[in-house]
């Protein structure tokens, strides 16, 4: 099997062996094997364990090499001293893909003992993920190696967003983050501590996954800068990449030092490599977020001009600002849109940069403006704030919105502040792929970041 | 009555005459009406209109005059034009508190109408909320002139933030957005176009507020600086005043001026008149009240070094990062704190800046770090990173941060990300007076406002 689509298996895997599969609930082997179990995984699934016969109604196998069928994807989830013994049995199964979830590795010094696996992996051909990681989270293939019951830690939906970070606990409470926002992903992979698969072969990986329209990283030291570089040069024009990074001051990368013993570098020379090889620097971790929900759905602007339509004039002063302020520019609307939107509204509307549709505006007002500037070659992206607590405007604005944006004819994105209706109203959109934003220096940043990504695809 | 005690009227006044109060649902008199009747105020009610006998049951005046108990508060809203007459009556009646929730004034250019209702108001020495505005909410007493019904736009509980704003369709969608987030105001008040009262007037009587403790505020234009300035530079110590500019560039600016007609002034006049007063400028409107939430609630520190506990360790070189570049410094412990927490700590525990007490770190494990730094004297404040969903951690982490934290020796604030779990612990933190975060930039610029504006108060 070829390199990367080994790497397949560890996401859509046809039949899955815990090895450490238990009955204790207390054990992570306990709870991965019930992810399988009783999660929206459909494929074979094998426990080995050799004190048991049966786990929860399904046989047991004392070594994996006891297995009849093939086995894709094995999970292991035993002591580390016992591991190189364990990944030793999937390589004479021929199993392709390992997750190995233990810890006590190379982030406790021990190169010894993650050398040996390194030996073993190379002489079976055995692509593995880990050690010490969380694993993998597929909200397709229903694949989950979490050890977080999902009362705890909520999963998201399927999506089109991939997220590869080297922490586990960083990413997965992230992931329980965006559970609750509603944000959906494709793939989610931690990969710890790199012993064999690293961030760039997920890198390459995910650029070829047609589920994923961006990728999202967080690092804290990277392996082969080298690789990595190279990687995202080739790929990073094709599919947007979002990283952050952790440690990006001299305490910050003393700290990544106790974490996982990376060699973190510089922020500079870290943010030098990423803008040399495209790929997008997100300051926070929630921007990561909203560029890759704004870089997977929206189409590329033609160029740097905003306009925004508002139903609250301190919103529209707000965006005003934000957008000056992220480095693109307002756009002034031809007389021939002016025109028509003049005629829809009352005196006291401003019909500028921002267009002030006013407190009394309807759904027919927002409808006729928006579909205004997706026709006027003046405008490149447009910041559509609704105020959806606004007595005459009516629900159904979603529906007018979500149709206009469906063309992707311009980029929009929308601003609105507001409790669970308002929540309510822009879940609704985000599942039409209209990114929604609570305040403006998110929505414009977004913006900015789409900008500049495809800024070099404009001839 | 003293100028001053006339504005107590407008928050807690025991009897309220509501001047177009009407049976259509549609009319504004008729949900500010209903707000009265059927929410949380407990005063007496006088409905104001000449075409009904009564209104739900309530016994309805044809004239303010007619009503023959005192009145402390009217709302006006009926049409523009009908206004002075209405004001006039109140005048007579010696209303000393009226809310003029109609448009049509100044904001328009009818300056004439404007300056009517100024006259009027010298003459009876009434105080005046608005034109132009929508007006009051007071969780305490149940004043809420807003008509915007309650499904569409929540209000907050009763908390000690309150928040003046400029623009009422702004300040309400935030108060929405603030109640899903729980979190809680003293009073909340939009002042549109200044007629009388203005933004200088409020803070002057929310500094003597013993609800409130910390005061913000959204500007487009001030009306009268200098004595912004003065008062603020007054009180300013006493009550962290925290606030917001709409229209920082220029193009923001040309905004303001079409939206209200303010003079909005350029951002670097106003940045300069805020330092010189001791207002903390807030960048983002969530930042506001990210500021507010942490300098209402948290002791004066006595340095800049904050501490850092977690048991992630990518949040805690992400935190590490955004104290430093937040102009904060990291503490470093005492041998006995080291000491102490080493005991209690597995070895692969890191006892350093960040405290990290690791993936299977217990309530146990935090109570014994938080104590030993609240105990340090090499620590001013604390940043306290709990990521509830690691398995060996129990809920019961809240109530020991929460006891510890009672005792407001030190500023602590809580990172935390996560879903709805992790929702409904954070909340029952900022209940017990902890402010918390979902990701690390917020808490440390949190942080940061707390340490400038305490300077000034060590020796």
């Amino acid at each position: 099997m070829a390199k990367q689509n080994k790497l397949g298996c560890f996401f859509s895997p046809k039949s899955v062996a815990v090895v450490g599969a238990s009955r204790e609930p207390r054990k992570i082997g306990h709870v991965i094997f019930r992810n399988f179990l009783e999660g929206k995984y459909s494929g074979k699934l094998f426990p080995v364990n050799p004190n048991a016969k049966s786990l929860f109604g399904v046989r047991c196998y004392r070594n994996v090499r006891d297995i009849k069928q093939g086995i894709d994807l094995a999970v292991i989830t035993i002591p580390a001293k016992t591991v190189p013994k364990a990944l030793e049995d999937c390589g004479k199964k021929k199993v392709p893909a390992v997750i190995i979830i233990s810890s006590g590795f190379k982030e406790i010094g021990n190169m010894e003992l993650e050398n040996r696996l390194k030996t073993i992996a190379r002489k079976y051909d055995i692509r593995i993920l880990g050690t010490n990681c969380i694993g993998v989270y597929d909200p397709y293939s229903g694949v989950d190696t979490f050890f977080l019951p999902p009362y705890k830690l909520e999963r998201p939906g399927k999506g089109d967003i991939a997220f590869i970070s080297q922490s586990g606990a960083l990413g997965s409470v992230v992931l329980d983050w965006m559970s609750m926002k509603e944000y959906k992903i494709s793939k989610f992979i931690s990969y710890g501590n790199a012993t064999d698969i690293d961030e760039s072969d997920l890198m390459e990986f995910l650029v070829r996954d047609s589920k994923t329209k961006a990728i999202c990283a967080y690092f804290e030291g990277v392996n082969d800068g080298r690789k990595l570089v190279e990687i995202a040069k080739k790929h990073s024009k094709k599919k947007p990449i979002i990283a952050i990074k952790g440690g990006a001051t001299s305490e910050g990368i003393a700290a990544v030092s106790s974490h996982t013993g990376s060699l973190a570098g510089e922020a500079r020379i870290y943010s030098a490599a990423f803008e040399q090889s495209g790929i997008i620097e997100a300051g926070t971790l929630e921007e990561v977020f909203d560029f890759a929900r704004v870089l997977a759905t929206q189409p590329v602007p033609k160029g740097d001009k905003v306009q925004i339509i508002t139903n609250g004039g301190g919103f529209g002063i707000l965006t005003t600002d934000w957008i000056v302020k992220s480095g693109l520019s307002l756009a002034d609307m031809t007389a021939k849109s002016k025109g028509i939107i003049r005629k829809a509204c009352p005196p006291y509307a401003s019909v500028k940069n921002p267009i002030d549709l006013t407190g009394d505006a309807t759904t027919e007002r927002y409808a006729i403006a928006l579909k205004a500037v997706l026709d006027d070659p003046n405008v490149d992206m447009i910041a559509l704030i609704i105020l959806f607590q606004i007595p005459t405007l009516t629900a159904d604005v979603v529906d007018v919105v979500a149709e206009l944006a469906r063309a992707r004819k311009k980029p929009i994105v929308v601003i609105a502040a507001g409790g669970r209706y308002t929540e309510v109203l822009k879940k609704s959109l985000e599942r039409n792929r209209v990114p929604c934003f609570s305040y403006p220096e998110k929505a414009a940043s977004a913006l900015s970041a789409l900008y500049n990504y495809s800024k070099g695809d404009r001839p």
